[in-house]
């Protein structure tokens, strides 16, 4: 009961948040308190566009038609780095860029691929001509070559992306992000794509073929660092370069590093954590980022809540618990529940803007179409085809028995079923935990990284 | 005893036209008779070359020096089109393009990727750096860049190459030659690979990692008509880029239609026809190109004998019946030997450079390497690492039975063995055939195609 309506509290202010948001910035804190100064950041296309696309696209819509009433701004951003194309803004609220810290601010470039994916998907689900036409396929297209003309090949043929910031921000001014390279390559290919469906719009903003194949070269060619420890963002956002093997053991070398000391941390480490089969794990996590703001675990509420971290636990119960994942257009879904739910039900605006209603049980899931042309999703792996006429029906294969990650001392997430719990059989709702969680730490990295100054950290352990 | 005889000829006529060739052209008719005015064509690249590479080497180095030394006018020759890079002749003696009739002459741009891809040979075998910093760089790079300004990519990223003739020269002006496109993306490839290798000769010819990087990107899209029956030239030259069932398939289709009446055509039939199974067959092509000149089978000896054609033949006994390919700079041997005969043994010099004496009996090869290092090579598609410490012995799978396919009416190869001989089992040397053969009819546009008046046609059956 405390989850579901943790669940419902953080929808509520991510819709309030964005989905009257009417061509102006959705700021990290929404509309609830001063914090970050009414800036926007990455987050908002990251993890809020993402959830509204499923729940209401039309506040999509609008919040990306604001980013493109900013185009020139960001264009003539990336003429003064002597760069082509459109160079959004880290930190802004009025399309500058309001961060003065290079390091953290302008070279964190990956912001353009979330807003280039969040273009992407917005216009899978909704298959909005207009919109593509009047402003997705510029911001592409912008997007795009400040790629294009930020990376280069090297003499083996690989294109590299040197001297950016990942969404880490600790790894600032590196070579070859291994989350950014896979989203910028994606951009690359959406761009190149959405110039092909429409080549009068292309041509009007100067793009001829072989541009828009120099945008599909750089993607196919882009390096990604394989042989380095991945990050547990690239493996939920660009989840389909890598197996599942690198995911599992990725996420075992990360997971026993990781510190949380960012928001958002809580709601990948859940995704990825369920993809790999720690459920019960995820189910910690999901807990941890849905109370944020509830149990002012960050002792910030009185600033305003964390609007992308909200989004982020509603995308818990989907991406995590539903399974969701929708790379290259297609709905997929590998449910896997925790032992602590017996079901997790949710609706959601799917391509050809049709409603699919998902109802998730331990050992079955069905899938409903409520309106519209059948669509052809995947189940665990299987294709299925949903239509009108009847629910589907499908077994949902055991969560594997894997041992518990550990996590850095001191920073383990708060289980929220003790151990001896476990073994119980019966599905129950959430429970309290029976022994008290050890506090965490008030390190917050995720202040400094946005120009507050950074609190003495406390004496590790 | 005939063939071995008509192969000792050819291999000696192919030696005397180019192993003094000291930097002048190999013409067509070598140095044996006034036939098409002394002047060389794209085949002494594509079928005298090859020969020589495995045979004496250094001749290679010397025909090849002499292309680079027309550099200057090819790279005029492509200024005048509009296009970068160089653009070799089609039909000279002295560099200059000496055919008038663009569609059967310039329009055969193929000639550079036959440069290109001797360039390639020779460097495998003989890993001759000098020659590669001082020509072969050059000549890959430039032709290359040839391709690079002939082709574009269309909306969907696919490398065209439009507007030229491929070997066939049937198919004069048309669009992505089966041919054409994959050997233009071989050399490409090459350009670039060359490119990397001697970073500071590229940086002297003006190439950066962008151009090499859109080199590769043009050969990694280009634009291969899978879905047309290919020509049974792109199955042997470019055979890399196609499966085995589709050699088949198309093997079947084209026997049917072609005529042969290139004097080259019975080398490429044979090759082809040995790789999908017709064994026997090939051994008829094979008799054929051996015997073009001394039986003065087109009636043209007189002009001078076909030099590319007697290397043709000398190369059917190694890419058919030894089943040599070089794709990739990797040697692989598939031998089959027809049951006419009862070995086959040659040597090749082969790469780092080595001497490899190969010795194939109906049901086992063996692999002696005489000098060197040991090599990587694949019998039957089995790995294998030849040293010179003693030979190497392996099993060949029998030769499938397959029904013989059929030719247009008139063009049956002359049969080396009559039917009624074929189910005896004992190998026996060639014998002469019992039943006379049909004689072939004169029409022969390989004439035609090389700027001489076309006879008038024979009528037809």
């Amino acid at each position: 009961m405390e989850l579901q309506r943790a669940v419902r509290f953080a929808l509520f202010h991510t819709l309030q948040a964005g989905a009257r948001g009417e061509r102006r910035p959705i700021p990290a804190k929404g509309l609830t308190g001063p914090g970050y100064d009414g800036h926007t950041f990455w987050d908002t296309e990251a993890f809020v566009l993402p959830l509204l696309t499923y729940t209401r696209p039309r506040s999509v819509s609008d919040a990306l038609r604001w980013r493109h009433q900013t185009l020139d701004l960001a264009r003539e951003r990336a003429r003064a780095l002597g760069l082509r194309g459109a160079a959004f803004p880290w930190r802004t609220i009025a399309g500058e860029e309001c961060s003065g810290y290079w390091p953290a601010g302008t070279a964190a470039f990956h912001i353009n691929a979330a807003i280039a994916n969040a273009v992407e998907r917005y216009q899978t689900v909704t298959e909005d001509e207009t919109f593509e036409r009047e402003a997705g396929v510029e911001l592409l297209v912008e997007t795009a070559r400040l790629w294009r003309s930020l990376g280069r090949h090297d003499s083996a043929g690989r294109f590299r992306i040197d001297g950016v910031t990942g969404p880490d921000e600790d790894s600032a001014i590196a070579e070859n992000n291994v989350y950014t390279n896979p989203m910028a390559a994606r951009n690359l290919r959406a761009a190149a794509d959405a110039a092909a469906r429409h080549p009068d719009v292309a041509e009007h903003l100067g793009v001829d073929d072989e541009e828009a194949a120099s945008w599909r070269d750089a993607a196919q060619t882009i390096l990604i660092p394989y042989d380095e420890p991945l990050q547990v963002m690239a493996l939920f956002f660009a989840g389909e370069a890598f197996t599942a093997e690198e995911k599992a053991r990725d996420f075992a070398y990360y997971e026993q590093l990781t510190v949380r000391d960012s928001s958002l941390s809580a709601c990948i480490q859940a995704i990825v954590a369920a993809e790999v089969g720690h459920v019960e794990l995820a189910y910690d996590y999901f807990a941890e980022a849905a109370l944020l703001d509830l149990d002012d675990r960050e002792h910030n509420t009185r600033d305003g809540v964390h609007i992308a971290s909200l989004a982020g636990a509603c995308i818990i119960a989907l991406a995590a618990f539903g399974g969701l994942r929708d790379h290259g257009g297609m709905l997929a879904f590998t449910p896997r529940l925790p032992p602590a739910l017996t079901r997790i039900a949710f609706s959601l605006r799917v391509p050809k803007n049709t409603q699919l209603r998902i109802d998730n049980e331990p050992t079955q899931s069905t899938y409903t179409l409520l309106t519209g042309e059948p669509i052809d999703i995947h189940h665990h792996g299987q294709p299925l085809r949903v239509t009108t006429d009847h629910p589907t029906r499908c077994a949902t294969p055991p969560t594997p028995t894997l041992e518990r990650p550990t996590q850095p001392p001191g920073r383990e997430p708060k289980r929220r079923r003790a151990p001896a719990e476990r073994t119980n059989g019966s599905p129950a709702a959430p429970a309290r935990p029976t022994a008290p969680a050890p506090r965490k730490p008030a390190r917050r990295r995720s202040n400094r990284r946005r120009g507050r100054p950074k609190p003495p950290p406390e004496p590790g352990p």
